[in-house]
């Protein structure tokens, strides 16, 4: 085809080769619109969005797919924290180059996400950078009206409640880095490779949101330490927080360097990227929330109780001493 | 306040010193949850994404007013060609540094314009990149059910019709890279301002919405050049058109240098940026869409028909003959 014929520019066949196979949804319209459709149907529609960036939230060299499933799964994260099931999500690429290499790797993995989660692809734009790639994803949920779940709401007496393990990911990011993490597992490839996909690919704890909208006086993911998180959820709320350290679920891996001291608690529950749900559930309701957690597979562990105070959370040791926290959370600026 | 206070991370107070004031809509939880609501109240809700990067889509001298402006304007205007009526927008912003001088302008633009418009901020996410600046906004507007505006749907006979002036953004770029517009108008700075200004800062046919939903067959905006946006339009309805080139609503600045010679016809018509609505309207509804679209101020031109045909668009100039187009559209890729 020549120029003068109704070739679609190089964009478009971009979308169309790599992108429309995941826009199942009819709203989406084959993605040959400028916009889709969500029906709401009487619900309200959870938005959320976040990026990530190359060099800051992803490595170079991480594979494409993992890649793609990070930018969708942080959103994912966000929806289920919320309370609410996956409707769909629009895609921001920014791109150096149109290259097949990295666009078919990162289109399967993302479609197989988004299949996987039940949240298709309702539109985009590609852009091309100089610059770092990056992935900006705004996806859409679905809640009955009114019933969000917020960060404010948690009450004194809530049982504060995390759910998979706490910490892996950033220990994960130091091996890749070769921080310390990486001579002290030198011989342990198992331990390796699972902390690195905990890094690469957070698991979105969607099957977990009924439970949580059902139950939950509060709920936010942990994206930038579970320490930070808990400060913004209580501050929230207007609530504080005693956390009984010990008591933070962790893999055996992360268990075994914080013993070997390796790393400090403080890396634990200060690196970011966890992406379980941090949740404030009443007394008088764990019971259930843990059963219907249970039900769909996703392991809850009550970690601290909300207190009526305005200082910041206290983390406390075995002897009950407060940990000193130097480095609350992570921040980009 | 120290770290182990309560203290909000950079990204926080970065959102609540600049963003939370044009966070007007109640579903927008002022910034400080993780997600916004959208209630849809029976409507669509209309799903528009579009991102710009700094040296791609806007110039790094250009003043951040002007970019917070392009960025949100880009999308409204997608909504206004889908037929919809602005509802709010969430932002992810990318930034090498937090700086005062850029973001206190940028948040006044966009601020501006989002009472303007009447779409408020509802969420966003603030990142660093080492690269270029990026702004990626996703639009959310409404329309009755069923009732968003495709590119599919013009019919042969319907005429072909826009908004607006066609070709001065493309002109305003060519001044600002130093091309041979710069040249010309040296001695014409009222023609010079406006044409930058044409490029900076679109003008989305909010006003123009209900007009184009009650009588367009078909509509989207003319981002990426007149005729490569028609031959998508059209190859979008299985139709064709005859556009009368001449008939092309020009700007007096861009007519003088057309009629010059310091640029083509195919400079108007291939150029990107106009943001002006394309549409296909039915003969017998045009008078009543002009009147309307006289009523809300918008100037509209009917520059050529729809025929039934598979080829791409042909342009014809005052002889009836048919222009050369070499370059159709702006593609990134």
């Amino acid at each position: 085809m020549t120029d003068r014929e109704n070739s679609p520019s190089g964009e478009d066949s971009l979308i169309a080769r790599y992108f429309r196979p995941l826009a199942t949804d009819p709203g989406a319209f084959n993605l040959v619109d400028d916009a889709a459709i969500i029906q709401a149907s009487g619900d309200d529609i959870v938005v959320t969005t976040d990026a990530i960036v190359e060099g800051v939230h992803f490595l170079s060299d991480d594979p494409p797919d993992r890649v793609a499933r990070k930018a969708l799964r942080v959103n994912l994260s966000d929806l289920a924290a919320k309370g609410a099931t996956p409707a769909g999500f629009v895609l921001t690429l920014a791109l150096r180059a149109a290259e097949d290499a990295w666009l078919t790797p990162f289109a399967r993995g993302l479609g197989e996400d988004a299949g996987l989660f039940g949240c298709p692809l309702l539109g985009g734009d590609t852009v091309s950078t100089p610059g770092p790639l990056m992935i900006s994803i705004t996806a859409f949920g679905r809640v009955p009206r009114g019933k969000m779940v917020h960060r404010s709401g948690a009450k004194p007496g809530d049982r504060i409640v995390v759910t998979g393990t706490i910490g892996d990911a950033a220990l994960g990011l130091d091996m890749l880095r070769g921080g310390a993490v990486t001579t002290a597992l030198a011989h342990d490839a198992a331990a390796k490779q699972m902390l690195v996909e905990r890094y690469r690919i957070p698991q979105p704890r969607t099957l977990l949101a009924m439970a949580v909208r059902d139950h939950a006086h509060a709920a936010m993911d942990v994206s930038d330490g579970l320490a930070g998180d808990l400060a913004k959820l209580c501050a929230a709320s207007g609530v504080s927080a005693v956390v009984d350290a010990p008591s933070i679920p962790l893999s055996a891996a992360a268990a075994a360097l914080l013993a070997r001291g390796t790393v400090g608690i403080e890396t634990i529950v200060s690196g970011g990227d966890d992406y379980e749900i941090l949740c404030a559930i009443p007394e008088g309701s764990f019971e259930a929330f843990a059963r219907e957690a249970g039900t769909v597979g996703v392991a809850v562990t009550s970690i601290g109780t909300v207190i009526a105070d305005t200082s910041a959370p206290k983390f406390l040791d075995t002897q009950g001493r407060e940990i000193a926290l130097p480095r609350l959370s992570y921040s980009h600026f």
